[in-house]
């Protein structure tokens, strides 16, 4: 029982990253039963389909889960309100402001945790009073922070920071880094590219695969002039990359960006010019498992990667 | 007693990396004097003043040391051959082929360690007959890779990769992120930014404080056109960020590098004009100790961060 565990009344302090197009109430219901906190990634989803995933995540368990709310969609209210109505009781709130949502969240009874990657917003989120916050490495997947610091140089940063409970993510996917985490100073440890590659996962297939056949230096930080985002290197990358080198603006990147791209390459398996974000770890992904099987091998890692550890 | 403990014949397994105008003869010896290994870094020495810190780390201690050789100035076969001429017994080569050197250096009894940032070289490593690999992540301060993996994603994939005890560098300035490593797989740790701000280090005091006052995000890695280097937020590093910005060329980036810009950083303590490596874990590193307490608060944490550990 620790400060995470205790915080969200679940067995494991293993949270799935609400991922857009890979965490619907399949993925996020699977975690909550295998003893972790599943979270839905309203990111992707229409406030009427978010009504709908977490209707189905209710029948599909009884344990505790969360949603995933991205800050920088124009319906993020209209989010928070299908939140309200159907009682969810956690909330992730990530990429933006967290004194925006946190006091009227948490005044409605609901725990508040917001995502960040740097110290300076670590202690905007203590001042909003957040419950706990996720500390998100440069290794990671999907959107991520300027500064690029890396899970490793962050989680002791962000420590000595603050003292709400610090959930660590980026470069975790296995019973080892999920100790390395905690051996960091981390509280729990936020897992996304391990569980967008599981059978639960909403992702196309063909994405999975991509995530399978990933190896190391095949997803690099791009469209830093925009936001920057970790993708698989693909013939879209390569069109980012080529502008990026003679120095593309941010309004060029965005026409090279375009609508829907994410959509298009991880819900419907365009591997050539989808947008495919994943994290560092898909390095050493190399098969896809069902949810309650890598909660099972990432905790039987753990206590026997703590056995394993000697003094000097 | 570990792998690389036995294999150095070290108390701690832990390795001070060999740094350009901050590891002379002073911070080896005090490094292997306190338990860990010492590497002279001859990257910024002409051959005979290489003989000159080899012969004083000598005098100053009887515990095993080594000299780092990185493989990209043309003077390296001279610095070979000081290094046979002064029977020193252990080698760490980096930036260039593991090829190169390893078994020239392996028949005189030398024990050989290259540094690497990425699995295909490792297999190389592997392939060259080196005794162990340093395996250095992207949050790692100085001369980086090109693939960006951070530590925490890359340990484990060396580990999958190769059989020969591996090092790990990056993103490692405590006992917690020490530990961490271990629990990622590494055998041993390779710390640079930390002793690179110590008492013994011949670093200059501006550059000294420069690390101290660094924090979260202040440094970053740039140059990628040319060698990536992780380097402080300067006039300098702004001059190259704009470059960079405006897409610049690898001989226009030269250019603005010009010549013996580190040692004016570095050395000369010029914090406006000079290039300053160090690594993202100079954000937590806040006092200049001498080396005997840096390590000493190391293995004390080590220790007690293994006691705090609970199965879950």
């Amino acid at each position: 029982m620790n400060k995470i565990t205790q915080l969200f009344n679940i067995k494991y302090p293993i949270i799935q990253g609400g991922m857009i197009w890979c965490s619907g109430w399949e993925l996020a219901s699977a975690v909550s039963n295998a003893g972790g906190l599943g979270l839905i990634g309203s990111g992707s989803m229409y406030p009427e389909v978010l009504r709908q995933h977490i209707q189905k995540c209710k029948s599909a368990t009884n344990k505790p889960f969360g949603v995933n709310v991205p800050l920088l969609y124009p319906q993020t209210d209209d989010h928070i309100q299908v939140i309200l109505d159907e009682r969810v009781k956690i909330v992730f709130t990530s990429a933006g402001n967290p004194k925006k949502y946190t006091s009227f969240l948490k005044e409605k009874g609901i725990i508040v945790v917001h995502v960040i990657a740097n110290v300076k917003f670590a202690i905007k989120c203590e001042e909003a009073g957040v419950d706990a916050i996720v500390a998100e490495g440069f290794e990671a997947g999907g959107h991520n922070g300027f500064e690029e610091t890396t899970t490793m140089a962050l989680i002791p940063q962000i420590k000595n920071a603050v003292s709400v409970p610090v959930i660590a993510a980026g470069g975790i996917g296995s019973g080892r880094s999920m100790l390395a985490a905690v051996a960091l100073g981390a509280d729990g440890v936020q897992i996304g590219s391990r569980f967008a590659a599981s059978i639960e996962s909403s992702a196309h297939e063909n994405f999975k695969s991509a995530i399978v056949n990933a190896g190391d230096g095949d997803t690099k930080l791009m469209m830093k002039k925009v936001v920057p985002v970790r993708l698989i290197k693909n013939e879209f990358y390569q069109r980012v990359q080529n502008a990026e080198d003679y120095g593309a603006t941010a309004e060029e990147l965005k026409e090279i960006l375009g609508r829907a791209r994410a959509k298009k390459g991880m819900f419907e398996g365009d591997l050539k010019e989808g947008e495919l974000e994943i994290g560092q770890v898909s390095g050493y992904i190399n098969e896809i498992l069902s949810v309650e099987k890598i909660i099972n091998e990432m905790v039987l890692e753990y206590n026997s990667t703590i056995n394993s550890l000697e003094k000097i």
